[in-house]
């Protein structure tokens, strides 16, 4: 196909983790628009509805740390974009968390091509809606940290403790390394740890854990991507214990925590 | 009203930061379905028009800090779904990412009502596509805490560094005073910051501020919730410094980091 006399815009869509009505409205508003749509292998074959005449061209990535083809990716969207008004980046989960983002704004920009971002549900929020286990509690959970196990040479990372909640995205054969480093890196064994893989689709498999433990959940999560919580926000939320006063909110959310 | 010979279920549904377009599609689904809906601040109008004729109810919290009426939302939760069949509690960004859904559910459970939790785009994200700023960067950034500025005495919190990106989910007139806590703390003055009011909005603003500077950014978001991100993931993307060859995809990342 010709290249046009000006470019078209590249938009990145985060397609939400699975589940295809998992977009939003407006990420399924600009598929509709697309042309051209590259999408990775963890977005839901589903969303083809959106734009049933556009090219689709799966790019067939994993996510969490494989390089490869990569620079092939940047170079083929920078190519679309010469040759259609609307190219969609499809992305799993939302663009700018453990996506790549980076490097294909950088070649775009490069190329003098528009971009637009819009965002999506990542998979930390899908597990937590799965598992109706909020990520920030009352007094003890104000902050949760996104990480990826996985580092570009497909080593593992784990870190000393940031946050109330740690949410790790990885593999599910990887839950034994994870839970020997970060008791190496001083979390207690009985840290409770809530495992989500497949997040958000409708066959998610939840499962609970101490930490010193967490090695046996690699056989159930095995072959999928997992969202691992540790620290607070894997603990289930109790029922309040008592019918509530509507002049007090403090002793149900504690009760809750305390669970 | 009457009460049902069964109690109805509740869904806590994410409507996204801001723009009413960024809800998910099973969010507007549900919504949809709703027969009540309990609202926040935060949400946007346009969204009543998936439930025209449900009941809606605004529950008007600020979210960020402020206790006053969650023990009444609670309750009233519960008196709404002995009455209606499907009862949605909307909540700005998604619910459970700093939006007190524990006290919520708690309070379901304890009252033998059903809930299903549907995830929405939470601020940070919305900000980061808004700016078109990956939170997740190739090597140097490879974690992104979340954390609220305001603790439930409306004190502020901001302890010792935690990920390589910190996200403070905030109101704008705090600036100064996240400045002087992250200093304290050991941030560098030059540490870069990148903050957007009302994300996710068509009217979101954003700016660039070295940690040391932040203080005078308060003026320009006073009075509207924003994320402020510091750290790697507040640097804009630069191009790609040459056309890229197809095997390599390393130099584009690192330039674009070193930027």
């Amino acid at each position: 196909m010709a290249e046009r006399a000006t470019p078209g815009r590249v938009v990145f869509i985060g397609a939400g983790p699975g589940a295809a009505d998992l977009i939003t409205l407006r990420g399924a508003a600009r598929l509709a628009e697309a042309e051209a749509v590259l999408f990775d292998a963890l977005t839901d074959p589903a969303l083809r509805e959106h734009a049933p005449r556009a090219r689709w061209i799966d790019v067939g990535k994993r996510g969490f740390g494989c390089a490869t083809g990569q620079a092939a990716i940047d170079a083929l969207l920078v190519t679309m974009a010469r040759r259609h008004r609307v190219v969609v980046r499809l992305k799993g989960g939302d663009p700018s968390v453990f996506g790549r983002l980076e490097e294909e704004l950088a070649a775009l920009a490069a190329a003098g091509i528009d971009s637009e971002v819009v965002p999506g549900v990542t998979a930390a929020l899908a597990a937590a809606a799965h598992t109706r286990r909020p990520l920030t509690r009352r007094g003890r959970g104000r902050s949760v940290s996104l990480s990826t196990a996985m580092t570009a040479d497909a080593g593992l990372h784990a870190g000393a403790r940031h946050a109330d909640t740690e949410v790790f995205y990885m593999a599910g054969r990887q839950l034994g390394t994870l839970a020997r480093q970060l008791q190496a890196s001083g979390w207690a064994g009985d840290t409770p740890v809530c495992v989500v893989s497949r997040a958000g689709c409708a066959d998610a498999v939840a499962s609970d854990h101490r930490l010193d433990g967490l090695a046996a959940a690699s056989v159930l999560h095995a072959g999928r991507p997992a969202v691992v919580t540790v620290g607070v926000a894997a603990r289930a939320v109790a029922a309040a214990p008592q019918p509530r006063a509507e002049t007090d909110a403090a002793p149900a959310g504690r009760a809750a925590l305390a669970a």
